[in-house]
């Protein structure tokens, strides 16, 4: 097997038991991405030396000490979040040339466990409302691979890089797990240093990973403490599982119904204990108080930049987080209150389950670059703060895959991840 | 009057008159500092060069086209916010060398309203529990201004500059306020973007400012869109107040008493609605959940640092925010729970109160420089994430200012700084 080909967790194995090296596998994703990046344009900065010698910088360091929980694994990150070795551009015209001093915190927390700088991913504009990435979909270049964390998604699935940070302030990081078939983990919200992403929506925005299984993803939130990855394995008959189809469903897509009943269907036969969840009135109003808070919150990070450079960024960011909605400050408020609300809620309704099983995303990945999806199966959760696990579950009419998520309770990221790690097997029987 | 002795207001409007010049109210600034920084110690930064010669260019850039609100302001810079022009060392040995490559959000907004960066003012390390600011008490050199924004407090006290920036996570801005008897808005957690902010506790850090008259407050805050600035003047008898004796109580002092009791003689002596106001039970537990957040959100924040760099960081910062504290994250999550409660409780507050004046500081800035006072009557409505107004009230046994602050609801800071402008002169009778 090519060491491309690798999950995270199965090369990071390999290096550990010395059958694999940081180098080689740096040249195999290096490899995967000459073959492959002038279709899926996944990248917006690569510098392939300093990659290899950061690489073979790894392979000395474990000869000499004991190597770090993440040695030599290639990583990607979104081009929302800051590297000192690479441009952070946020696919903006204003930050073009812009070199962050420092490495963001998750990226610094990460090169410190061993693993190695691939490249930066292309994103949406500003992970908002901006232009798109060039990406495009692995399976199928006519269709968005999602977004905004459109690179990441599609690097980690066409096999270029074993995992990639991504941000969701809406649904950027779940969405395009769903459509790209792969792994991802949005944690619990404020557990993941935001310090070095760019700011959109402070109570909203969130760093999470791609991986291409369950054990990747834990592997990546060990180096967070999230999870010390070392609990015992959970059993079924353990598992409450609730199948919820959220107050949104009325945007369901059919290959989205397939999916979350393909889930229910196979963790019933592989018998857990499954039923239907059915959420509070009122949530209801979560959707719209997530877009309030985002595009309030929005018009906060970038106040300054829309009224001073408001020319060189997209249209459609500067009329969502227009300045004037810093004018209906009580409108902010009751959003926030109902997130409140909800957020209490749900911890009753996580006394009756122990994980929830809902749509990932409307249905497959839509066909034209210039539209990344709909969060709408996502912002919700985002609002609540909830951890949240994309798993592969079925394929849609055009043969892309549709995934379904797996929610937790706010800060549940530990126990989460282990549910994940019973049921992904039983989900995605391709896996 | 030396131009360095006017408020922030008076200066602008001087400015605007044509009666005064950007550089020379810089230069005055920097004459007084060079009188009084041997003593008072304010600043880690200052090029004066550079200042004068930003100054000289606002001066010019007035003369062609229409001046920003704060045209020709000087202002000082809490060392924990991102300067591309000075270094930002956050007063830690990690980051002596640190040269960002962007301006935080919030001083490239004052930026383009026209205000010039004078320097950065010395703080806790970290804005936390580390090592202390070289400041004194500008009164009385054998104090302490308070912390963690003590620069940017002494500097706006002794007329070293119109305004700065500080912070709170605790009690950092409104504290130092209380000690210098100067002003400062803390405002609604998450309508100043902390972008460019070093990451301390996610949702609690607040960016502030200090000034001299609640005019100087409420012109900055027309920068970030807090007000219009241009509402009428509320009247007297609109403003129900509510005079609260938090569940911290015990911990006050009898300067601190006094302060209360006098703004409250004070405020009843001009006519106005005043009662006492009683906080319901669930708020005893508030302190202590402000500090599980604090704590837990600063181990989040400086996971990385703490495990990588750890030796270079202030022993009481590693110990505060140990990597451990993120193994019980039900602890956290009980804590987000009473706030998110007494938030909604704190809503009904306000439909019998229109302000409430509580105290500002335990009493007058204690002795000596290694503690900077005790945030107590301070964190909780940090967590509450209410807008706050510290104004100056009366003086201690040592002759050293107490104020009080008022707390309006959260997102009214507009109103808040109306109300605040209408009792300042009741309450601050020398200013």
């Amino acid at each position: 097997m090519e060491p491309c080909m690798m999950t995270a967790a199965e090369a990071a194995r390999a290096i550990d038991e010395g059958a694999l090296g940081a180098e080689t596998l740096m040249r195999s994703c290096l490899e995967r991405i000459d073959a492959r990046d002038a279709v899926v344009k996944a990248w917006l900065a690569i510098d392939r030396e300093r990659a290899i010698q950061a690489a073979r910088e790894e392979d000395k360091r474990r000869l000499y000490g004991a190597p770090g929980l993440l040695s030599g694994l290639p990583f990607g990150v979104k081009d929302m979040i800051d590297t000192v070795d690479l441009p952070t551009t946020h696919n903006s015209l204003v930050y073009q040339d812009h070199r962050p001093a420092r490495d963001a915190a998750c990226v610094a927390r990460v090169k410190h466990a061993g693993a190695v700088l691939l490249g930066k991913t292309d994103t949406v504009e500003f992970a908002s409302f901006g232009r798109v990435a060039a990406t495009t979909h692995p399976m199928n270049p006519a269709h968005t691979p999602g977004g905004s964390s459109s690179g990441s998604a599609a690097a980690v699935a066409d096999h270029q890089v074993p995992f990639a940070f991504g941000t969701q302030t809406g649904g950027s990081l779940i969405r395009p797990a769903s459509f790209n078939g792969i792994y991802a983990l949005k944690p619990t919200w404020g557990r993941v240093s935001p310090e070095g992403m760019k700011l959109l929506a402070v109570s909203l925005d969130t760093i999470g990973w791609y991986g291409r299984s369950v054990a990747d993803l834990t592997l990546v939130a060990r180096a967070f403490r999230l999870t010390s990855g070392h609990d015992e394995a959970i059993s079924l008959s353990d598992i409450r599982v609730g199948i919820c189809r959220p107050p949104q469903w009325s945007a369901i897509e059919p290959a989205g119904v397939a999916a979350l009943e393909t889930a229910a269907a196979r963790l019933r036969a592989a018998g857990a204990n499954v039923s239907d969840v059915t959420l509070p009135a009122s949530f209801d109003a979560m959707s719209d108080a997530q877009e309030t808070v985002m595009e309030t919150e929005g018009a906060v990070a970038f106040l300054d930049l829309v009224e001073h450079d408001g020319h060189r960024i997209n249209a459609t960011i500067r009329e969502r987080v227009a300045p004037a909605k810093l004018d209906s400050p009580a409108t902010l408020l009751h959003a926030y209150r109902t997130a409140e609300r909800c957020r209490a809620e749900l911890d009753a309704v996580f006394g009756d389950f122990d994980v929830i099983v809902t749509p990932a995303s409307r249905g497959e990945a839509p066909e034209g670059l210039m539209s990344t999806g709909d969060a709408i199966f996502n912002s919700m959760w985002t609002l609540l703060h909830v951890p949240c696990v994309a798993i592969p579950c079925t394929h849609g009419p055009k043969g892309l895959p549709v995934g379904v998520q797996l929610v937790g309770p706010q800060m549940g990221d530990a126990r989460l991840l282990r549910i994940a790690s019973r049921v992904a097997r039983i989900i995605d029987v391709e896996g």
